[in-house]
């Protein structure tokens, strides 16, 4: 292995759309598959890096995270970080012989990575980011955010599909309605008002196919490029990269015990015009927004006519006590845009969202809906209503709640056994997946990006948490896992599971 | 009727993403709702707000357009354009007591626009975009694109879903994959290679959720803000309104009896990264792109490495011979993007379609598949592998082709018999709609725009051509109406729709 230390032309380019982080990856992987960087190679400091580009440290150890994740880069602590020696084999096996000269697309950040290992299609590799590995796919074990497809009702599911497919109604084969299937929306209404004090009409209900569509219809409506919006930090890791890529400018605002501090973000930018906010059960950390923040949130919003976009996104699962009223039931003023999903509540291969929307943007929002012409299928939204005004629902909700409350027992309990001191376990109050934290160790703060991708070698699907963070792993970033437990049938499995994450330790 | 001209403080903000027609559209239904414009109100002469506003005069007229379709204007030739009159009443109706001072979003445009008529659930109604309502919601006769409803297998696929949801494959419920089920993407690479001269791998294939998804899709992967891309003049109405949103810049190119005209698009814009076409069945004038007009434009993309976007929507349906091969099947050196739906050759509630990437972009567009996390629901695609795998896909197509062919029939005929002399009907070679011209008449060109919103309004979905030119209504931009015909179920109907919409022309 060699030492060499080249020096590397790394460019990036303020006017482009793709956020910085994301263009040095590029940059590194075309570099790799171009072989002006080759396996072993020790790669550039962070901090020499973000000197040379003049960009954060925070964004360089980002790019590095993820290339670490995905198996490009390696860290060796103070020796330093350096091209993964094993890439060289799997490089070879998937550039074609004789397109080594296909990078030639103008303007294409990464054109080389095409040549890069891994087939979209095929099993998990490490060419595929780690998140939408997460997210996609066959389900994996811990997944974040998976609720139990085992528990789920599939015989009257399908009975009901099946019902309406049947039936044949020519609306279920023409172009759906873009503001969605209006009896759905008016189950959502009623709903909402029953289970979570928010008070609206079937007109304010507009379905989406998923909370990335949400979060778009949202946003064409009411947002102008440089709009800032708070972010909870750490956030929902999802929703940053959407975002990102809207044109918004993320403000993250620290999250403490009682959620997003909203004093430090007026500190931070009281001029922003949204803040986009998880008050349930924020994610990923699971703590809930009290009730003083959220007063002080909404009277920052109703002072100068901003907006609040309240992710709700798994708040029918509360173990202690009733679940809490949605912000959107204190929103006096109308600044609250509540936001949905089936995804947890149902199953994520639904592909249904909705948000609610204050009466003055109603218009706004059916317009662009209209204009993005991007309705999700009748029937699913038809056999869903069917679905709930069968009680179904609500039955399902409740013997959820309960199952996903023993699971948390198991996946806690185990947690703790199996890891002893190393990991600070809290047993969750809400949801169906949790964040854990390493304890420091003596040698510096444990890799959980590095324990995540051996995780994820393994088959399991945690996320690492300080990857959550805005800034990505500064020294002081806490480490930990954020896991999915829905899916645990029991306690031996839970302990399997613990187990094997424990060995993920060790690299 | 009052004749005031008022003075109207129009202002338009070349920073916003909203295109300025938009822009203008909106300052006018603000100030109506607002009540500074009255119905009867004249309102400025097309030059005259040009200047003002320092804007080309098909901009103004292009919202006028809009504006007239939707309502509010009124044309009335040389005495100049109007506030309609019959406003009045629907505003009052709709405005919400005490809430005229709800316009307070900063920033927003439009806020006023909350408070004008019409709920975006109900039926449809002047304050729905023209083109959304011909698009969604119950299918309307005439519909341009929507295929034979009455006509499709409905108790196979129903038979097929059913299948399928009853199997209760866990996969079913998961996250869907998000470049698409891969026995879909292999049946679709073998389709197309019998079918359209494509040869492909299934890696190649991404499943979207739609046109403007696949749209998204490709321009998140491949396109820089500021890009520009030669588009069709005329071309795909909701193609332009998608990609003006995505911050590409669109270069029209002129469209003859060969299709695009590429030397004029060299003329215009050698410089240009993209070129969307549709050269099986252009849209909307149903030519097909020459033999050499195709090489031309391989030419000239080859030459820099563009990249063509191919959108085949129809191809399948010909009736004149067989259908050509796609573009695609030339491209040597892989700078075509090939874009298929299954909105027309299955049915629009489907919402699936697909595009072919060359390999070369296959990485990055997976990479931003999985970063966007938008699959579409599994159930159909597994479904409708299927259809495919049964054979019953090939079957409909077969049969589609031949009722189309007779349906075609049914509305030339009919028009022809009813319109005479007033319109030129060419019996359309291929695809489910097509384009009419009416003949010029001695006191100038015939206001197509508002015959198709007085078809509208008794219940026929055709599209006024001229807004599918890219600077609106000039002076001799041709009048016309797109016109489906996949849904004429006989000469009898046919007839009654013919002289339906023959009475829209006298206003």
């Amino acid at each position: 292995m060699t030492l060499r230390n080249p020096t590397l032309a790394i460019e990036i380019d303020r006017q482009k759309r793709l956020p910085i982080y994301l263009q040095i990856c590029e940059r590194f992987r075309t570099a790799i598959a171009a072989g002006h960087l080759r396996p072993g190679d020790r790669v550039p400091a962070l901090r020499g890096l973000a000197t040379q580009l003049n960009t954060a440290r925070g964004t360089v150890e980002l790019a590095y995270t993820i290339l670490v994740d995905e198996g490009y880069l390696q860290m060796r602590g103070a020796a330093g970080t350096f091209v993964s020696p094993s890439l060289s084999e799997s490089l070879k096996q998937a550039a074609p012989a004789g397109r080594q000269d296909a990078a030639d697309a103008p303007g294409a950040e990464g054109a080389g990575a095409a040549k890069t290992p891994a087939s979209p299609s095929g099993p998990p590799t490490t060419r595929q980011p780690a998140i939408a590995v997460a997210l996609s796919g066959e389900p994996r074990p811990l997944q974040p955010g998976l609720p139990a497809l085992d528990a789920f009702p599939r015989k009257i599911w399908s009975r009901l599909v099946s019902r309406r497919a049947r039936g044949g109604e020519r609306m279920l084969l023409a172009y759906p309605n873009p503001v969605g299937y209006l009896p759905l929306r008016e189950h959502i209404a009623t709903y909402l008002g029953l289970s979570r004090g928010v008070t609206c009409l079937p007109d304010q209900v507009f379905i989406t196919s998923g909370y990335r569509a949400t979060l778009e219809l949202v946003l064409r409506s009411l947002a102008s490029p440089g709009d800032r919006m708070w972010f909870e930090d750490p956030g929902y890791l999802l929703a940053r990269s959407f975002l990102a890529e809207t044109g918004v400018q993320l403000v993250p605002v620290p999250v403490d015990e009682e959620g997003i501090d909203v004093e430090r973000g007026i500190e931070r930018d009281p001029e922003a015009r949204f803040a986009i906010v998880t008050p349930s059960h924020q994610s990923p950390l699971g703590n809930t927004l009290s009730l003083a923040r959220r007063m002080a949130l909404l009277a920052w919003a109703e002072a100068a006519s901003r907006w609040i976009i309240e992710d709700d996104y798994d708040s029918e699962f509360r173990y202690l006590g009733r679940p809490l009223p949605a912000l959107k039931s204190l929103d006096r003023h109308d600044r609250v845009l509540y936001c949905g999903t089936f995804s947890k509540v149902m199953f994520p291969g639904l592909r249904l969202a909705y948000t609610v929307v204050p009466e003055r943007a109603v218009e706004r929002v059916a317009r662009v809906a209209c204009s993005m012409n991007a309705g999700a299928p009748t029937l699913f939204q038809a056999a869903l209503a069917d679905f709930i005004e069968q009680g179904h629902f609500a039955r399902h909700v409740k013997r959820m709640r309960t199952l996903y409350g023993q699971r948390r027992l198991l996946i806690a309990q185990a947690l703790k056994q199996t890891f002893g001191e190393q990991l600070t376990v809290e047993l969750p109050s809400g949801g169906i997946q949790f964040a854990v934290q390493f304890a420091e160790v003596a040698h510096g703060p444990i890799d959980d990006v590095a324990v995540a991708s051996r995780a994820r070698q393994v088959g399991l699907a945690v996320l690492p948490l300080s990857i959550w963070y805005a800034h990505g792993r500064m020294r002081d970033t806490p480490r930990g896992l954020v896991i999915g437990f829905a899916n645990i049938a029991d306690a031996y499995e839970a302990g399997r599971l613990a187990r094997t994450l424990r060995a993920c330790l060790d690299g």
